[in-house]
Order: C-alpha cells, then sequence, then structure tokens
C-alpha cells in the first residue's frame, strides 16, 4: 500500500506556467490563429505535462497487459480462453497488430503478464515479457468478487512499478490490453462508475450477435447486483468486478502521471483502467491522452468521465495497444507544432489585421 | 487540352480483384474480424488503388500549391494579399505549418506557384519551387470571371503535369494550398455543384467576425449570381468562380489518379480542386483518400459530394498540406496492418466459434 499511497502523493496536475509559455509561442505562428487546432491544444498539453517547451517524444513504447478473466465462463466471449496465452506468444513474436501498428509509430512493445491462466514463465525466464502474475485469472465475477482487495492493489502497485521501471529510459507510453472477456468487467467498472445502466453501455466485444449481446447484459447486471462495488472507493470496484490486467493499466496511468509522462490511454479495457487511476488520483487524468474513440459504446461514457475529446475515430475495436500506438503520430506531430514552425516575426510574414 | 483528355482517358477505378485479394487476406488476421476498422478500409482501398498487396508508401510528397485571388479587393480575408508570396519563402525556409509536419510524416513538400501576385522567379530559378504560374493572380470574381477557360484548362494540365513529373519517384502524394482569400472561390465551387446555398458553406476561414463572414456571403453570391457558372461543366466553374492553384490541384488529383497513386486530399481548398477533377472524371475519386474534416461548415458537403469519410477531425483549418502529412501516418499504418500482421494460421491462434 505504501508504493500506491506514496505514488499518489507525488501526482499534481499539468503545470500552468509551462501551458502558458507554450500558450505564448503558439499564439505568435506564422499562420492564422489556432488554426491547427486540436494539435496545438495537445502542445499545450506537452508542455504542461513535461514541464518543457522541447517536451521529448523520441522514445516511445507501447505496454500491453495480459490477464485472464473467470466471468468466460458465462459465455461472454466468442473467443476461448487459450486466446490469451496464444496472443501473449504472437506480441512476443512480432505477429500482432500492436507490433504493426508500433512499429510504424517508432514505438516498442512492452508486455507484462498480470494475470494470465496459463504458464507463460518461459516466457518470462527470457525476459521477453515482464512477470507481474498476480494470479492465474480472476474469479468468476457473476458468482463473487474478481479479486481479494490485497490483489487489487498489488494489481495496481505492479502497474505503478512497471511504469517507474520503464521511465527513466521512455518518454512517451501507451497502455494497451490482452484478455478474452475483458470487455466485460470493462463494461461493469464504467456502469458502476458513470451510474449508468449496463444496457446502455454493454457492446459486442469481439463480436457477439444479439442473443449473446443479451446475455452479457444480463451477467454484467448480476455481477453488480451481487457483488456491490462502491463507486466511492475505486480499490473496492476493481477487487469486485475488475480484472488483473485492468489494475495493472490504472497503476500504469499513476506511475506515469507521478513521474509527468504523457501517457496515451487505448481502447475500451484500457480506459477503464484509467477511469479506477482518476477515481484514485483526480489529478492523473492532467497526464491522459485519449488515443481514440472504439466501436464499444460505453467508451464515450468513459471519456465524458475523464473529461477527454479522443484523437481519433477510426471504428477500431482491437485493443492491444493499438489506437495507442496509432495516436503517437499525432502527439509528435503536436510536439513538432510547438518547436518546429516560425512565428510570424521569425518569417517575416505579414500578419492579420486587429 | 490533349494533355487533359489524354490523362481522363487513363483513369479506371480501383481494381475489384486486388481489393477482393486484401480482404481475403484481412479476413484472416489473428483477431476479431475487421477490428482495425478504418485502417482495414483503407487498406483494400491501398491495394485496389496500387494492384499490390505491398502497396508502396515509402517515399511521400505533399504538394502545395500557390495562388492569389482578385476577389480580396472586396475584403474577404483577414490578411493582406502580400501573405501568399510571404508563406511560399516561409515554405522554401522549412518554417511553416506544412514543413514541421511533413518532416513528422517523412514527407518532401514541393512548392508550385500556379498564380502568385508576385515574382517569385528567383525561387524558380533556383530550383526551390516549380514555376507553373498561368497568371499573377485571378481577376475579382465579384466583377466578373476569375479566368478564362483557357487559362482553367491551362492550371488543371499544369498540375497534371507537377504528378506526371513526380510520378516516378513517389509513392503516396498530399496535396496543400496557400492563397489568400482562396475560401471565397472554393466556397463558390461547393455552393454550385451541389447546389447548395452559399449561406450553409460559407465560413469564417482565417478568421472573420460575423459582419466580416455576412459580407463574405454576399460577395460570394454576388460572383455566382454575375458568372452564372455551369454546375454541368467544370471547367466552367473553375474559370467563372476558381483559382489557379485550385485548378492545379484538380490537375494533380487527375494525374495521381491516372497514375494509380494514392492522394491524400486535404483541407477545404484541396477538396474544391478534388471536387473539380471528380466532376471531370469520376473514378478519380478512386484514388482520393479524404485526410480531415476542417472547421469550414462546407467541407462536410464537399466530403459528402466525393463519397468520402475524412480520417481525422482536429479542427483543423490551416490547408498548406497539412491535414494531409498528419493523415499519412495513417496511411503507413494501413499499409502495416495489411502486410505485417500474421494469420490466425501464421500465429497458431485459435479463432472465434463460427
Amino acid at each position: 500500500m505504501a508504493l500506491l499511497a506514496d505514488t499518489v502523493a507525488k501526482i499534481s496536475g499539468q503545470d500552468e506556467e509551462w501551458r502558458a509559455k507554450a500558450k505564448a509561442r503558439l499564439d505568435q505562428l506564422a499562420l492564422p490563429h489556432w488554426s491547427l487546432g486540436r494539435l496545438m491544444d495537445l502542445a499545450l498539453d506537452l508542455a504542461g505535462m513535461t514541464r518543457s517547451m522541447e517536451p521529448a517524444v523520441d522514445r516511445r513504447v507501447v505496454v500491453t497487459m495480459a490477464g485472464d478473466h473467470g466471468v468466460v465462463a458465462e459465455g461472454v466471449s466468442r473467443f476461448p480462453q487459450d486466446v490469451t496465452p496464444q496472443m501473449v506468444h504472437n506480441f512476443v513474436n512480432g505477429g500482432a497488430g500492436i507490433n504493426a501498428l508500433a512499429r510504424q509509430a517508432g514505438a516498442k512493445v512492452v508486455v507484462v503478464d498480470m494475470g494470465v491462466a496459463a504458464d507463460l514463465g518461459e516466457l518470462a525466464a527470457s525476459g521477453r515479457i515482464i512477470d507481474r502474475k498476480v494470479a492465474p485469472g480472476t474469479a468468476n465475477i457473476a458468482a463473487g468478487p474478481a479479486m481479494g482487495r490485497e490483489e487489487a492493489v498489488a494489481a495496481i502497485e505492479a502497474g505503478i512499478d512497471v511504469a517507474l521501471g520503464l521511465v527513466d529510459e521512455v518518454d512517451i507510453f501507451g497502455t494497451g490490453d490482452m484478455g478474452i472477456g475483458n470487455t466485460t468487467p470493462s463494461t461493469a467498472i464504467v456502469a458502476c462508475l458513470c451510474g449508468c445502466g449496463v444496457a446502455e453501455v454493454t457492446g459486442r466485444g469481439t463480436g457477439l450477435d444479439d442473443g449473446q449481446l443479451a446475455h452479457k447484459i444480463k451477467v454484467i447486471e448480476t455481477a453488480l447486483d451481487l457483488n456491490r462495488p462502491d463507486p466511492a472507493d475505486p480499490v473496492d470496484v476493481l477487487a469486485k468486478v475488475g480484472g488483473f490486467e485492468i489494475g495493472g493499466l490504472a497503476g500504469l496511468v499513476l506511475g506515469c502521471a507521478a513521474a509527468r509522462k504523457p501517457v496515451l490511454v487505448d481502447g475500451f479495457i484500457s480506459t477503464a483502467g484509467a477511469m479506477i487511476a482518476r477515481a484514485i488520483a483526480p489529478a492523473a487524468a492532467d497526464f491522459i491522452i485519449a488515443a481514440h474513440r472504439s466501436v464499444e459504446p460505453g467508451h464515450r461514457r468513459m471519456h465524458e468521465y475523464l473529461g477527454k475529446d479522443p484523437l481519433l475515430d477510426l471504428n477500431l475495436r482491437l485493443g492491444e495497444g493499438t489506437g495507442a500506438a496509432v495516436a503517437m503520430n499525432l502527439v509528435v506531430a503536436a510536439r513538432a507544432v510547438l518547436t518546429d514552425i516560425a512565428t510570424f516575426e521569425e518569417a517575416m510574414v505579414s500578419g492579420a489585421d486587429k
């Protein structure tokens, strides 16, 4: 608990002084005022996060956290649970979507086993993944809590630890997830923290049909009714209806915020983790960049909760960190707007009428 | 006229056979079906355009075309006309928004003088810009046609020529524009070709206030009433209410389409050029990728006309090719989705239930 409390104590929001410095420069660029729109908003954020007029963006990492979910016993996913460890192998072999898109964005992929229900010891021993397995999969949330409160704290602290282990060699982080069934706990989290109806925020995940979707809604309603997570206590929400990789992602966001590093939050599962982080430490949201709006209907409610407007809307619903990787290009572009464009004076260009 | 007719004759749409080949591979990737959404749609387009399962994307160029507009005499812009040549110098010196964002995207910037009302001979002589000046600025469309029909054809053919001069060394093109006052002719073009009311599609350009906006609407209405461009004759529309850089951009799109090269169309002015291209050769639209939706209200109508859903929506309104440059990252990402992700079989991952 010491690590979590210490980390939360270190988090303060964006630095208004550095935002103002950045704004003063952007206001003078030789272009119609604020005509690079959201890239300029993002440039302010980068300056406010990093306390720099030349925010570092060269060293990029997507951290993809994997975990399994007991609730798959209820038939909430079209894929078998074996796919979680199979995909971890695929990540390590470089053949997954996140590998392709991280390469394009100039980012490394770091894979963390937060709670896969399979033995990944060989990959961990060879240093190809980071082993922070809390337990081999959560319990079935439709029959009881996902995990104990101590495990929830352990998952968050493991995520903090992963972040702190990387911060000295990484400028911008992306988050990613892998875990068959993990839209189900993520949906339970958004329904609980936003106080909205389950049906409103439940989506088709990897491709449920109408009957399967109705069943998934029932399973999530059962999980919430049975476990009664306390929306005022984010660790309780994670323990009752969350997942190990979701806790790890919450910790990753807290660790990034404590180290004042921008963190691009990917899709529905990553954003569930970011909600937990924000519920624990509201100022952590100042270091979050919402990468994209996914197809999952609840994702919009998550972004409202975080006060974020995502950068991309490309009908993505893969997870793994793929949307974060694509959006990294825009973060690098935003940095270029801050540092690489001449002012009216520098460029000897006439300004607008006053 | 021979070049225009010959180019149009060479344009055919995307190749359905190559789209089907690409779809067959994308359907097998080790991820939930089509879960990379629009990146997958774009990968199909790239295969259909280039007739390749490994569409080339490494050699990238943004072509930024500059021209001046007699209609600035009516007070439709907050910036003086001098800014057009000043910005051309800024492009050449590498200090503009397009330079910063093209560098980030790994693209070169090629600047073309299509009709700047200033002597840029020194830049042309030193090879730092391409001189295709049709005339030093258009005439005032609120008092008569922008240009003669021969000049309109010359502008389009110059754009084709620029494209054909580059196609052997460029894999993907972006379009860009510079020209004080050029949202005014672009708005006239969309109003004419879409048959919609001027007020509905007129925006604030570089930052007009309410009174200036009302005046701009009146100026455009006057230009359309006076010149009566024929919406069934795109060369007439360009001649009556267009601009030299808009004609050049139309030609650039036609040249790219004839050479089967993807062309990322930037903002409001570039898309006006793309509309002219599509009106001349409907199949040219198959090679257009709409980069972004700008703040200009008429841009949405332009995209409807082209049948395109833009990739980005970042409140950009600069032009220069900046949105095209940012979106190039997504085109490269889409290529990576097609070529760099393993199939279920290759990755030894279990599929979904049937």
